[in-house]
């Protein structure tokens, strides 16, 4: 996905928030916003949003001196979300279908994005899954999901906020395939890192690599070779989160999307509303994947 | 009031929804925004907001070559207001209190701000009528107004923006003084000038001056000696809007700021709501009338 004109104002917005974590001085948080600035007019509208996310990110962390301004928070959410680990699996085990269940309860994880939302913002986990439970999809490609699963034995799953990573793991424990779990190079933004991923105990269900990319993104060029091997030969890949959607949705490889539409530029991409949760598939990779695997 | 960080993300809002207004053209849009961000640099945030948001509109009148974006829209809600003018009248001659009725009603009309409101948004006056007429005060300095009115004998006006102004006629009809309504120099956002306070003919019950300030608010140092002279000899001033109040909340002068707050950055520093109504004079400055007049 390209970065929309309405991005911009949300770059400075974001730039501000993740400051005003780390630091209280109005100079610093002032200088931070001008070297933003300074990037906007250099910046293509041909790049995608997590492009941008990548340079904002690094200039708060150089004017803060910070190396990772939202290490706190993340520590935080991946606590939260591990209490509720017991209750997400009573639900799997108790729905009538477990695996839609899982998925939804992947999703609903996906809220816990500092990306989209103001830091100050306290998320309620219990309410938001609650809430994502009882939502339809706005896009279900579910059967075209399931048909996958059954031709696969492999599943690249990329990460992308910690806290939502035990809603992922929720969903990977429902999945009998070989799962690899690909989290962000660098800290980033809210995003899961090795760190987290250990946290979480996720290397108990998945293997977990790093993508490479220090991005709130998969920007393939920016990717290892490790993590490019799997991508191009894995058969079935879930992508968690708007980041992952933003950078790989002109992709055509088998990516089922799994996220949340948390901001009107996205929503406007996907054809659905702010709040809505989707599970898509691009047409052509899964016309790609249907007759080979 | 000076300008704070979170008004910068706004001023690139406001400038891509200015630009949209006139041009569908994605390059120009980019080009307005990048101009914009190659101000933000030197922008002190001792300045008032009113201050970047003349320089925005400036940016965008060159790059889309037009001297009046907002011409179309300035015109349908002043024709909308005009058709509310009866019914207004009626609602105030009913009033127990006919002055803080035509007071509540002058402010209603401030919604109609395009600086802080999306074009696309839809504004209905009858709705937004009714609302703010059933709304309480957040801050009532009504007491320090009356006793103001009745020791002065010519008012100062501080107009604001288009279609407000028939509602501004509707207070300016219950005052028994002398009222001279002032306006911006020149077209800026959808901000009253001479040319709509005639066609909504204010000119019958004021006499009508312009500031001299080409800037969204009164921009003391861009204004011109005719509005000087009055602003600093008058002993009521009247200021409409968040635009006045931003360029003249830490004036010293006897002002009474009518508006009703839209944004969170002016509810902050009001200590109100967004959405809340104002009416609200400094102290010092009616420390400063209450005395000599």
């Amino acid at each position: 996905m390209k970065t929309y004109l309405d991005c911009i104002p949300c770059f400075f917005k974001q730039g501000l928030d993740a400051a005003r974590i780390i630091t209280q001085d109005k100079v610093i948080q002032k200088k931070i916003l001008d070297e933003i600035a300074m990037v906007v007019p250099e910046f293509s509208l041909n790049s995608t949003p997590p492009e941008m996310g990548r340079i904002i990110h690094k200039i708060v962390r150089k004017f803060t001196h910070s190396s990772d301004p939202y290490k706190k928070i993340k520590d935080k959410y991946n606590k939260a979300a591990l209490k509720l680990y017991p209750e997400l699996k009573k639900k799997v085990r108790k729905s009538k279908d477990p695996l839609l269940t899982a998925i939804k309860i992947a999703i609903a994880g996906n809220v816990i994005d500092f990306g989209v939302n103001e830091v100050r913002k306290k998320i309620n986990l219990g309410k938001e899954l609650k809430n994502t439970l009882e939502q339809n999809f706005a896009i279900l490609d579910y059967d075209k999901l399931k048909n996958c699963l059954e031709k696969t034995k492999e599943i690249l799953y990329l990460g992308d906020n910690t806290g939502e990573i035990v809603f992922d793991r929720i969903l990977i424990e429902e999945l009998p395939q070989k799962v690899i779990y690909v989290v962000r190079d660098k800290p980033i933004i809210n995003d899961v890192t090795i760190e987290d991923a250990l946290f979480c105990r996720i290397d108990k269900v998945a293997k977990v690599i790093s993508s490479g990319c220090d991005a709130p993104g998969t920007i393939l060029r920016y990717c290892s070779k490790e993590f490019l091997n799997y991508y191009t030969k894995t058969k079935l890949i879930i992508s968690k989160g708007q980041g992952n959607y933003e950078t790989l949705s002109e992709e055509k490889r088998p990516i089922f999307f799994l996220l949340k539409a948390k901001c009107p530029v996205i929503a406007r991409n996907l054809g659905c509303r702010v709040g809505d949760i989707i599970l898509k598939t691009q047409g052509s990779g899964y016309t790609e994947i249907n007759p080979s695997t």
